[in-house]
């Protein structure tokens, strides 16, 4: 097993894993950017070193300063958490290189998941359902207009190292397209490094669902249900849930195996999760594209199956085997989870960083709340907004709704403005009570009006 | 369904049950002291009153005050909390004749309860095993004296009124006795107002496991497992867990069928819990009380099930029928409580009032607060030390501990001494850490030191 590990992140994600490692009895390793000597997982890890200036580029992203500090300390292991390097193959290379444990997959799944007009013919010879659209990135706006014209409007384009809502435009009318594919290309050779695009059948009725995954390093590939991820802004998630109230138990078993099977076309280890898109009227899903890293919304699987997926990922990384088999997974009740981002929905989901005065979370049972933040710490502008999670467990997808309008209720954050509002307006609004919508929920209803 | 609720109590519990009313949609209305103007119970109900100065007697026990408040707010039903006046058959008795649901059992199964030598009878003609001892109270010394030297030392004398640690006495020899008997008499008068004194034989070496039973008004009784209390201080408990480390299937299955017999015995209704004397040597259980409330401890059996007490409670009292059955009851896991209270292990266990300067509870996956404390709350003097209560759940005994471990070891409480330094101690004991252990854990093994 793993004795001293690195956490090459920052925020509630860095204390997430710092808490696995301690109940696993591993030492800790914190870095953090100039802007973060105060932040919580610097306080709570063994070890905190420095690693450089504000800007992530020169920190977060510092794979020399990251594997030199991992070095120092004699950490034998990284955890990437989610974002800045977490799906960065030439980083999962350099560890291996310098004989650290990366806590994720191989460096190979990750390109070829991170690439995705590989990934989508990956998964064409896997047998996993993908929507229609190129074979592999096209060669110019001609191929793009051709095969357009061939599937009809509306299309998307994708930037094939895009990911996490970034890279990607939808195109009405070949006027839009031909203009959308220089665009994307352009936007994706500076922000990825790479300008290739495609393009696929738009779905625009759809819900997100996705599947949990987890696999060891001698072949054992479970899955562990499905999370629901519908309700996005601007392409952002907002609120997730599993399980999800639009899937029965037939397409709920079709999908977990599909993700098993994407798993497995690409040998992966570790946790990762696959994206679909759910054309609920028609009761069929299409590849997304594949995560392969913890994500942000874990906490819903780990409320309804009882596993710790941080430290699942860690005992895998460390050469065991997975803890459960497919037949031990068991699903019980409900559990959502709210991100709740120092934004003021009044104005928009204008940031709103700043010193929090007064902070106490909700309590009591059922209730989960992860967050790297304390009473009289200051947001710093510099990174991701989002301060907390807060996840709620019920019986029922009723009784879950209502303990998470309870917690929000009581949560107190004074100082900034957060979305707590806009989730209390969510959680009554009678369309996400009924659990009937798609991902353009917050698009046809006006939630904060 | 009960619309509005008054709740007769303060701190951690009337916080607690201020939240299953939310998440229920139940109004509430709180009362308080003048000592607790700032409470966090007054903060979270929809309607707050004052009942009365800051000693207990004149407000948490004022019945007229609070019969009077609920009368004032329209309030339908009293949640009596644990503490002050749950346990008291006159005060359910005052609710029925002023037509308010009492939140528990009946006036008279709260009666034959709560004189012990009663309750012993009773059990005794339900089949409940019952500790060697007197048939009643003794009419006096004498009878004291023969009765024991019959049954041989050490002998333990038991007001009839007593409970929760208060009004019992260990006698070793006659001498012992005969003062013990005079001084139990005497206390008891004073604090319970009923002098009746009776004894039984004095088992030693055992383990404080107690029964969760809960039926409602429609002759259903079912019981909910077990919770081991054994590491208590001076009769107090500290730490509770469940499953017990030390039952088998067998004895489990028995205890909890004892602890439905003594429900039906007096026409039980609401939750309750059977204490019992469990003698793990000789694999033997016998009933020590009955306590006719909710208590502190609940909160690991609701980890464990997946089933909200005091929601049940509610809806039972409300006239509903049980929402589960015995065979719907699964139990998963393992929960550990530790109570967090204000006071200073290094110095016996004295009290430390004061003002909390920083407060930041533990976070993420398995882990439960429940408490009424915020950062700049004072706590007042004149009530319970316990300040918060701490849950955490695991897969198994080991990772319920480990998780406990991390949690109390980020638990930010600055400008009061707590308990928090004495729960890692005990985690960390090895003989803790074995499971096995007696009543007297904390006398044989000074783990402050």
């Amino acid at each position: 097993m793993i004795k001293k590990l690195l956490i090459a992140n920052r925020g509630e994600i860095a204390v997430r894993i710092i808490r696995a490692c301690k109940e696993l009895n591993i030492e800790t390793v914190a870095v953090f950017s100039e802007a973060d000597r105060d932040a919580l997982h610097v306080q709570l890890a063994d070890e905190a070193l420095c690693i450089g200036p504000t800007a992530s580029k020169d920190s977060y992203l510092n794979m020399t300063n990251i594997i030199s500090v991992a070095k120092l300390t004699g950490s034998e292991a990284i955890h990437p958490g989610y974002g800045f390097l977490a799906e960065n193959a030439d980083f999962a290379e350099l560890c291996k290189e310098c004989n650290i444990i990366f806590v994720g997959p191989s460096p190979e799944a990750i390109s070829k998941m991170g690439t995705k007009d590989v990934a989508r013919e990956t998964m064409r010879l896997a047998g996993v359902p993908i929507v229609p659209g190129s074979r592999g990135i096209i060669a110019d706006t001609e191929e793009g207009r051709t095969l357009a014209n061939e599937m009809g409007y509306p299309v998307i384009i994708k930037a094939t190292a895009g990911g996490g809502g970034k890279g990607i435009r939808v195109a009405k009318d070949e006027q839009e397209l031909i203009k959308g594919i220089q665009i994307t290309q352009q936007e994706a050779a500076t922000a990825f490094g790479n300008p290739g695009v495609y393009i696929e059948k738009y779905i625009e009725d759809f819900r997100h669902v996705e599947i949990q995954v987890m696999a060891d390093s001698h072949g054992n590939v479970i899955h562990l249900g499905e999370r629901d991820c519908t309700i996005q802004r601007r392409l952002q998630k907002l609120l997730e849930e599993t399980p999800s109230p639009a899937l029965d138990e037939k397409i709920r078993e079709q999908m977990g195996d599909a993700a098993v099977k994407a798993a497995q076309a690409v040998n992966y280890t570790g946790a990762g999760t696959v994206e679909f898109i759910y054309d609920y009227r028609q009761k069929k899903f299409y590849f997304m594209e594949m995560n392969t890293r913890i994500q942000v919304e874990h906490p819903v699987t780990e409320m309804v199956t009882g596993i710790d997926l941080i430290k699942e990922q860690i005992k895998v990384a460390s050469g065991e085997k997975l803890s459960v088999s497919q037949d031990d997974v068991v699903f019980n009740g409900w559990a959502i989870e709210c991100r709740i981002n120092a934004e003021n929905p009044e104005k928009n989901f204008m940031p709103s960083p700043g010193k929090i005065q007064m902070y106490l979370p909700p309590g009591g049972l059922g209730v989960r709340v992860d967050s790297a933040v304390y009473p009289g710490y200051s947001i710093p502008p510099y990174y991701d907004s989002m301060i907390a999670k807060l996840i709620t467990y019920g019986a029922t997808r009723e009784e879950a709704i209502a303990r998470m309008k309870r917690a929000l209720s009581e949560f107190v954050i004074e100082g900034i403005s957060t979305t707590i509002p806009f989730h209390l307006k969510l959680l009554n609004h009678e369309q996400f009570v009924s659990g009937e919508f798609n991902t353009k929920f917050l698009e046809l209803y006006k939630v904060m009006e």
